[in-house]
């Protein structure tokens, strides 16, 4: 960390590239790009608040796949497969353990409603060639035996993993800066822009931080950055989730061995493990605006919709409880690379899918970041995309 | 706060009385003591984790009344009606709100069981001489708009009020050191008792505070202090207690105006407002022994009832969660004044009732401290009364 420099010169010459938000959107973007030998400064005004730290770290397209959203799942099975070499080259760059693990993904379905729509899933996740088993009610309790035994039945998805987003930011940050990026602990309240071209950022001293290319990447809270015209970047709305973190008690069994979704009476709920016995539980979905309260009636239905479909985690302490706010774009998709202000990038609108996307955004900004055209995969998300909003 | 004093002299006399526990007992023994002229040492690890900040401070031993407890409900509403004179002279010494309200308290039942037990508890309250007034659902619902409609019917007790107890551990320290008592941040691991007299107190590190006389009043941590034999001081089993202290928006009513407390299909619940909008919402009784965990269970139960009776309690924010351990004795009073060890006291087993029992035990204990007998209301309650217990 350094104090930003004055306008008035710095002893360090400008950075190539200056990304706003250390998320883990702002942080892949920054190790990619500096492993292409850019120069970049990260600046975020609280490094370690991104809702990247509240989120469970699910890679579970094919549990995600919604009708409607074939695309996205597409780009987001393409970045889960990319996991395993992007946490290995990560880990050996970084010095640190990332938080992945591989046991798969049990979604399982409470009553005979949930059956239905998990039997429509499944045929939505062959179409998309998502491998995913079926099993019985039994079946499932053999794999995950705490399960209630009103289970009707569930999908394995062997391929659907997670990670610890905590870790993997650690992680990312420290690769980062191993790869010389700067991070800038400080507000950025606008965009400079100057003969239609971005030339830098505006601190919240008033100080100018200039760059050859900007990358806004703060999630849900990029709509506050001053000096973007609003064709440029389209509305992003807060969505809201609120989650608890599970402790194992010490030398006990943790309650479920591998990401156990569930639908309970129309309502999604998940159970995310980790090795050291600390289980995510989560998580509402409100559009309540910029609201960031912990809340009797979120608690309440993640606590009721867990305890239906595992009645052991009752007896489990609640270490932690946390508020996040997915940052939903119009069409619910990511928003990447140049747009059509020269200098001037996006990496936002992750959503519900940060935390899987966060390998292929890497990709996608260090292409976009080095005058290449996005990925095929990522083409889609382009940020000059068309969204239907009014100027 | 100071040092405490070696073994090899310290700059100031030994105190007449070293008291063990800082929350509201302990702390009203010493300022009672100190009133009377006598020199007292408070000693705690932590001063400010006593079990009394997490009490919602519900003065109501008219709702709290229980078959086979007459005796400590009268015990309770003597000191209930003790609280204003008690108040007024603890703000006036200390120059600190202690945070009394007097606005009654409303007990509801939500179903027909529900209310077939609350009137049985007003036959009780009938035969104590204690103010209730019975409502129907329609009537509560009058005084508390934001009741559920299917709140059955209900009690009111018009004399039965609350205190925050963290204000008035707050002026009772303030008012002690006012009076000349010192506060010593420390641990107590044994009374020190030589010839069959208790000398004074050890401290964490092995130095020694003599004192004339000793009173252990650190509740349900009590029985951790060494030195005590088994026959002076009863067992004394945690009942932990989960609640949560809920936010009020910003320029919105309350939710309740008055104490509530609720019987939900047998389960007992309240809500307890604050003059600053919060309210303390709770609580569990649980026999789990010295466990302070937060618990998905514990949080469930309290928000389940709660939504039950108060359904738009769901809108606000969770502020805290807070676990306290109530001490409660073999049969569930407290013990108050000596013990057959000259020089050694107890003010412990306070168990629901150390809020309401604060000024009525600070009252005994002044008595016991200066060699007179426990006054008439508290003499039930002598620390040598016959327990049953094998010593």
């Amino acid at each position: 960390m350094r104090t930003p420099p004055s306008d008035h010169g710095s002893s360090r010459p400008a950075p190539d590239v200056v990304v706003v938000g250390a998320g883990l959107i702002g942080l892949v973007t920054a190790w990619r790009a500096a492993q292409r030998g850019l120069r970049v400064s990260v600046v975020a005004p609280e490094p370690h608040a991104a809702a990247s730290g509240v989120a469970a770290g699910m890679l579970t397209p094919a549990t995600e796949a919604a009708f409607g959203e074939e695309a996205l799942m597409r780009f987001g099975i393409h970045s889960r497969d990319r996991y395993p070499g992007f946490i290995a080259e990560l880990e050996s760059e970084s010095g640190r353990d990332a938080g992945y693990r591989a046991e798969g993904t049990l979604q399982v379905a409470f009553d005979t409603d949930d059956l239905a729509r998990l039997t429509e899933l499944m045929e939505l996740q062959g179409r998309l060639g998502v491998k995913a088993q079926r099993l019985t009610g039994r079946e499932c309790r053999r794999l995950e035996p705490m399960l209630a035994p009103s289970v009707r039945g569930g999908v394995l998805a062997p391929e659907d993993h997670s990670v610890d987003p905590r870790r993997l930011m650690a992680a990312l940050r420290a690769a980062a800066l191993h790869r010389g990026a700067e991070l800038v602990t400080d507000r950025v309240t606008e965009v400079v822009v100057s003969g239609g071209a971005a030339l830098g950022v505006r601190l919240s001293g008033g100080d100018r931080l200039d760059a050859g290319q900007v990358v806004l990447a703060a999630g849900t809270w990029t709509p506050g950055i001053g000096g973007v015209p609003a064709d440029v970047l389209p509305p992003l709305r807060p969505v809201k989730g609120q989650l608890l973190r599970l402790r194992t008690p010490e030398g006990e069994e943790p309650i479920v061995t591998r990401t156990v979704r569930g639908l309970v009476r129309g309502t999604p709920v998940y159970l995310v493990p980790r090795a050291d016995g600390e289980i995510v539980l989560g998580a509402t979905q409100e559009e309540t605006g910029y609201d960031t309260r912990l809340t009797v009636g979120g608690v309440w239905e993640v606590l009721r919709d867990a305890r239906e479909l595992v009645p052991g985690v009752s007896e489990l302490e609640i270490a932690e409880t946390c508020v996040g706010l997915r940052p939903g774009s119009p069409d619910n998709e990511p928003l990447l690379g140049p747009t059509r202000i020269p200098g001037l990038h996006l990496a936002v609108g992750h959503f519900r899918h940060g935390v899987l996307l966060t390998p292929a955004t890497g990709d996608a900004m260090a292409e976009a970041l080095t005058g290449a055209p996005l990925p095929d995969h990522a083409r889609r998300f382009a940020a000059t995309r068309d969204l239907g909003v009014p100027a």
